[in-house]
């Protein structure tokens, strides 16, 4: 069939010129007789497209000399427990703010490695329905480090503003945001991002870390799971997800093309707009559950008044070639995941349908 | 260019056919309207590709049910690190057979973690000409478990027996010759290999454990880290790496369809056996630095009487479209990788040319 609307939350849509130029490309890397799945992660063809994924990730995020740019393995999950092994010494604490499942999910892994503390948290009747403001947060002033998540893809919501930890290195979950917008690295000791939203294909972390805090990570722990191991060998310390790599530079490519972050967001803004204000212009049809100033760009939740509209509502947009619109199922209710490779085209025929649906029933 | 005759170490050839079906398949994976990469991990399209997956190693590898068939990331590199944490508890020694130097990393990251013994070791003036004999072997009864290399890539080097470790779990590093050979996994405790040879792209790890080592796993580490994790959760537990599983599927359905491993086995034999014979007809030239009885099917390495007319001859080699057969790094030479995608008419061009190489100079 021909392509859909792809609403999923991740894996998700990914730019149609990226896959094509990995499509034209898998047999015959460019004319180097191999694909690039089948090239040594040592010679000179692959080294090109990873330093050029390095160089997209640097350029488009103006990441300065003080940080390494990492590829790893193992999703955010994986550096739910990598922060603290490496950041969290013997005797320290670290905070985590609370927005999510994914937030739980990281002060869990945190909590088996070392002291946690919860900093902050939305959570109201078991849900997320805001970002936490500035008052609220109780910080530690001795922290080893503050952690948030910068987009909720459960919640719907994200941080629109970076805050203020008071010179304790800020850490950042940003799998669901990370390239979405332009951002000021500076203000961060670490980002991470699973890939598979915003950058490429699922298997790759992006891993953006202060150089001071990687040099100062503890020792005691396996190498592999050391930044200074993958810091100190470009990402080369054994061979990282070729092909992911390849598409992720694929696709920063495309952002690149599109004029960079700044033009990037203004897409999303209008994007999310479209579909934030088809909600709000039928109250007794739509209902967003999210605090308006917390709403995401990029997970536009949202519920009908009962589960079997709901329901109909994600059997009759599919038949319009709309994917991928079903809340999670913890929460249930409508997600239109609209990360930046969802075409306008894709959320006009959504809004137009979100009009239309039950009209004067 | 035309698809050269691919002699990588790994990441490594793979079947053509296999890397077909993915490129055609590659924008709107059969039908569904969009690529593999983009469906939900969580989704019916992917989790048909994820359990054939698991199936056909069941069915290639008879694994029974008394063992789990995981997909992890980060390589056997990051096994060398998950393995003690999950089965090295409080109080217990492992025991390590040092064949290479992927055995000597193993070792390391074990020591990271708690106390490790090296039960024999086939290292002279620090090469490792050989696999260990029983005889040398020095284990110990009480041992967590005892850890194997079964192909070592840079030496050239493959136990052609599975030890007896007299009821100690046997652990075995396969990343370089899974798959290509029939396999009495029942001998096994764990087993891991990074698919980059025999199974697919780099980026995902096959891991094959039995089911009371893992409930019996320490529960002290990161969720993320205990097999029984993604074991639990048929390896979904988080994002996998969906396009390298489902390329994984497309290798192995090539290998079922060649008539499964005791085919494979015979091919792969008969490879060797061709270019091992060149370089023992022609003693003068070639000489290989590995005892006969442990020549590996998977890494032919041999030297020629210089550095000079190694370069010369990897040169003329690649000249005629036989690519990747530099030795490693650490020990120079010529190293012929032949995993179960190099076919029969590369090595055959090759053994023509080892055969033409200097004749009569």
């Amino acid at each position: 069939m021909a392509r859909v609307m792809n609403f999923n939350p991740g894996p998700a849509a990914l730019p149609l010129a990226a896959l094509q130029r990995a499509q034209a490309d898998l047999l015959d890397y460019e004319g180097s007789g191999m694909s690039i799945i089948e090239h040594s992660h040592r010679g000179k063809v692959y080294a090109a497209v990873h330093n050029e994924a390095i160089e997209l990730i640097r350029e488009l995020l103006r990441v300065s000399d003080d940080y390494h740019v990492m590829f790893l393995q193992g999703g955010a999950s994986q550096q739910f427990a990598m922060v603290p092994m490496n950041l969290l010494g013997d005797g320290q604490s670290a905070d985590y703010v609370i927005t999510g499942s994914w937030s739980k999910k990281a002060l869990s892994e945190g909590k088996a490695v070392g002291t946690v503390r919860v900093a902050a948290s939305s959570e109201k009747d078991g849900k997320f329905p805001r970002i936490v403001a500035d008052s609220e947060l109780d910080l530690d002033p001795k922290a080893a480090y503050v952690h948030i998540t910068t987009n909720n893809t459960i919640a719907g919501t994200q941080w629109h503003r970076i805050p203020d930890t008071k010179g304790v290195p800020l850490i950042a979950d940003m799998s669901s945001d990370i390239m979405s917008r332009p951002l000021d690295v500076s203000r961060f000791g670490l980002i991470y991002a699973g890939a598979q939203k915003n950058l490429g294909p699922s298997g790759v972390t992006v891993v953006i870390a202060r150089k001071d805090l990687v040099e100062a990570g503890r020792k005691d722990i396996p190498k592999i799971f050391q930044y200074r191991t993958q810091a100190g060998d470009n990402s080369l310390y054994n061979t990282p997800p070729t092909f992911g790599i390849c598409l992720l530079r694929n696709v920063l490519s495309v952002l690149k093309d599109r004029g960079g972050l700044e033009k990037v967001e203004v897409e999303n803004k209008k994007k999310a707009e479209m579909i934030y204000g088809a909600i709000d212009a039928r109250p007794d049809t739509y209902r967003c559950p999210v605090d308006k100033a917390s709403r995401s760009l990029m997970n536009v939740v949202f519920n009908l008044t009962t589960p079997e509209l709901e329901a109909e509502f994600i059997a009759e947009a599919q038949k319009k070639g709309m994917y991928g619109l079903k809340g999670h199922r913890s929460v249930g209710g409508i997600r239109a995941s609209i990360y930046n490779a969802a075409e306008r085209s894709w959320i006009e025929q959504l809004v137009d349908f979100m009009n239309q649906f039950k009209k004067g029933a």
